[in-house]
């Protein structure tokens, strides 16, 4: 395996290249009696559509989602969801004269030396448009944990040296601002740090973060399979992505115990915590306090100042890289991180319904039979 | 699967509570032909062994392992590798009490809110005892790496506010220091941070680092299965770590393109980067350069301060901790990271042998026939 | 998972129903530098292609595949291969009927009891048409076998009371004739008893075999990974298959260690048995003889007599299915049968190229650098 | 991985050689909450032990198991359920003969084929004792099972020439009789049969088959984890086997399908069928009849008779085994097959528990909170 498969009952396999004729995922696993239509996933697709603002790629991509399969009559009957959107916009043309050196920061010299030769148009596999796949599956596992009573929402928390202030976090801001900040102040602030950035023909990187409300206590397992561990994997699966944070993240190795444990304490005759320095997971598993990941991406390496670099000959080249490429990355990962989120913590809750034997006699006492 | 086995290829299954009969690895997929005694195991053991400083639990265990298959006349078979410790110093009566009460920083709540109810003895299974199987699987990994010419270094980075100079970095002194920092100027201080925590009763965190070098270009997959990807899961994975980085992990966040980029240059003949910004890893895939991972461990959560905490009938009580507790896990946990790394990247490589067609070809036409 | 992966490195994801938009599989794990093309798949294709022959339903599709991903001028990439055949010719008004009753030996209640509800257009996921992925799939497993030495070859045993004569095995007529039979005489006997069965509104079973030739000894696990059981269980998932064998199959169970043991011998300074009773397989693992793996296929379950059953209200009733249905499912399974084996065997291939030490030090030792 | 895990959610490997210090099994994702005892797993032990009656090898083994992990206050914890039995009468001096030579039958030269060298003692790997950690997870799954109301019973068909009369089935003769057959009539008729084998030297084959009551309908998934296709590859698994049948298995070939297709009735207000040509399986998802699965097993390999074979050097030569062997496999591994289909039954069952999106809903709404 290529490792383009995720997850283990709700499982997504993507497929695609930037500049192929299409690109797309199968759901494999998603249980019968959802609710399902193009419209639940196009607006997801509409989030990390490219060329929607002066701060993102000029590329038009209209990424119209096509449901091929698993959906009869408005219902996943769960067989395999196959989702499709096509590619319109491929400009090959800008890219012929990277075939030959490999761009500082990107993937191009790591596929030659893993796969022999690549496919060089608009970074192929390793494009973010591979993220497609990631989003439109991620839009259907949304669904389903909304309908359990669980939210997932990411953020871009800062970009560049402007961080938001999150005694002003305003939901609705994510969906109206091009940073997806929660802030419409920092946005303002971080717009024109990329303005500027842009001029000087250089990109930025920036932090974004996720959190999941209403996720029960007991989800994720307690070794390998731990909650925080398939989030990290999940995380850093995404482009760009250099680090993950749960909860307090770094700085817990310069905390003290004594400030870092949560105590736990009773409200509404339900146990909770004082605070959430763990970030809603102790031991691998959800605590029922809210999850809270944080991710580090790097700013854009496709700058379009003159860079040193290597040819295919070996030779040491200058290059100066074409084409379409947004100043920061972090705005349109924010999407993808609320997906891979969303799979991620779906896929824990199905194998949770086997941890306990009596849930187990229950579950098959009440089975209907048709 | 309760999520105790990890890897694709070289899988690893890890069982055993702290204060039960044993603990344990099956380690299914070793290439057979491998030169493997008790003695390349206890060595990492050993490392990870309690009660060997003033700043370690003064719990004494042997931590003696056992080979008890997949080893004939000195070469592992191919058969799976069964290791086995036994448990020796248990002294559950520390713990009888604690069956009663949620620890702060534990996992005991989770524990029972995911099964019902929990092995209360020393942590049970998520106690930091269930990495003698990790580590020892490890010490196999690492042997095989080693004979692939690639090496594997994990060393404390940071306790408390002490970090190490890498000005001063000296290789020796990891495994001659009770806090495994390759510094003897930091680890003296940080030895003494350390007691004064112990003095107020508290705990300390810390961060450490891991490198692997030798690593050829090309392992890792592109997209779910990325290098790093993978690295962070088995990274977060170990109990108490919070956060995971690669190469300049967090601080890409405020980088500009043009700084974080990292230049390919030529090197008597080979590709090679200017700096090493990215850790040796670019779209996933090894790039040829050191690998370079960081995490930050949370501090000891078993303090011996007085904490608030929620008991089994849900009545809000204070705890006194008892018990033989170290007041900083790193020191310990580094061998861990060290021996997850391996297995990580031992298994991404005996993966990447089926990437291209024509090795393969060429193996099968090399193939000896018995 | 819903099931609809196969393999573990050269993994294979299917989707689409026999009324949907598509039906299309994604090769996930396929090695980089493969020269493909959709005619290479085309032509495997069209040997499961409906409509060919008297004997086969009149439903008429081309069933012409599009590659999607995966493949970069002209050569696989490494990245997976998305393939897709557009369903061009659904009837559903000919299935709106079945919608309220149980077929007798179709999947309709089985579907019913598991998922609440089902696409009951044409059989939806479980119609004979989901094994056009497979079969996609398996062209491209096949071509690289053939450019490993490998040849996998499946053909018509014996449908109803006609079985092929051995003495007049004649391989080309397996692509020849209507029954995929490899002896012209029985398949004039085999269509004359289906063509008898047909008016009187009835179906055949039959039995299908596929051989490997040129597999080397060494494929294949030793515990749950037998190459055989791989095998039963590839083949056994083709709809309609009751019975797998392997070798002199049921056979073993009447003779007697004297007469079922291959004797080893030396022939041109190799290993070879003097008998094949095993066929091919010992201990799970390739013996260097010819594979030969035989599967019994139930006739068609849709027979135009009325047959008695019960409806979705839980009243009993009669039917009388309508539709287009073949008289026997073996001859156009027979393809699907051999691209089984081929995806089952290249995967134990692949996985079998870690079970030794040395080849792998080899195959890093001889890794080409860009 | 060397292929020794099987399943999916409810997953053991099992460990260990014929003549090594132990084998044994680790149990992964056992739900919690089951009461477990040694006596619960002794008992089916004692089904498969050698040395029990004058058809069996005179080895003596007590095959006493121990919990080392998983079990507390005598219920499942979720953790990992490590057993172990240790081998006792290894008297290797029997084999050191045959590490020169490759035995018919045996997987002697296909694991030096794949391994380049292999533990000659008793088999090592591919010893019948390795199902000793087959038969110690089973006896958990079947307990399990038996809470869930489905039994699982196996016993022997044939031996030989002698099959049983189902108009004498009589299950208490299963474990009464040395033969596990379930008419004490053909048993007493399969000794002879057996003694007169002896007496020559040789050894016989048989068929054994398992039946599985009380399984509801809808278990098991539509394409390639369908419910047959799963238990031809755990039975197929076995040692020896060489065909599966599923309901009809084989005869299907020559019927038709107004023979074949069983007609759906009502019987008090529940579907039922009138017939189970099908074996309780339709489309690779359970119907609610009575699962039957047939398996025919070669006869013992190792026979006193002189035989020709080849030996490392290359060289023809004649061999005369000596050691202790069954003259027949079918009695002892009766239990191995029940074990083998509860293991891929419940694990089915478990996999089913996300099949539909309401008893999600359910099952979370329901979700006891500590």
């Amino acid at each position: 395996m290529a490792g383009s498969t995720f997850g283990t009952i709700f499982q997504v396999t993507t497929w695609g290249e930037s500049h192929g004729k299409a690109l797309g995922v199968v759901i494999d696993g998603c249980p019968a009696g959802l609710t399902l239509s193009e419209a639940d996933i196009q607006q997801y697709l509409d989030r990390r559509k490219p060329g929607t603002s002066s701060i993102s790629t000029p590329r038009r991509e209209d990424d119209t989602v096509e449901i091929l399969s698993g959906v009869f009559e408005g219902l996943t009957t769960g067989a395999p969801i196959s989702l499709m959107v096509r590619n319109t916009s491929q400009r090959s043309a800008d890219y012929s004269e990277i075939a030959g050196y490999y761009r500082p920061g990107h993937a191009d010299y790591t596929f030659d030396a893993k796969y022999g030769f690549r496919d060089y148009r608009g970074g192929g596999r390793s494009s973010g448009r591979e993220t497609i796949g990631r989003v439109a599956a991620g839009a259907v596992a949304a669904k389903i944990l909304k309908q359990l009573g669980i939210s997932v929402c990411a953020y871009t928390r800062s970009i560049g040296p402007v961080e938001i202030d999150m005694a002003h976090f305003d939901r609705e801001a994510i969906l109206a601002t091009p940073t997806a900040m929660p802030d419409y102040t920092a946005d303002k602030a971080a717009v024109s740090c990329l303005e500027e950035a842009k001029k000087n023909l250089d990109s930025l990187g920036g932090c974004m973060e996720c959190i999941v409300e209403g996720l029960p206590a007991g989800i994720g397992d307690p070794v390998f399979e731990k909650l925080d561990a398939n989030l990290a994997k999940a995380i850093m699966s995404i482009g760009a992505v250099k680090a993950v944070e749960i909860g307090e993240g770094c700085t817990v190795s310069l905390r003290k115990g004594s400030q870092n444990n949560d105590a736990f304490r009773m409200a509404d005759g339900q146990i909770t915590k004082a605070t959430n320095h763990a970030g809603g997971i102790l031991g691998g598993i959800s605590d029922g306090g809210i999850l809270r990941i944080r991710a580090h991406v790097k700013p854009t390496p496709s700058i379009f100042l003159t860079q040193q670099t290597v040819n295919k000959n070996g030779e040491e080249t200058d290059v100066n890289i074409k084409g379409r490429h947004d100043p920061v990355i972090v705005p349109r990962a924010v999407v993808v991180m609320e997906c891979m989120t969303a799979l991620t913590v779906l896929d824990a809750m199905l194998l949770n319904m086997s941890a306990r034997l009596d849930p187990i006699k229950a579950f098959y006492a009440a089975a209907e039979t048709v």
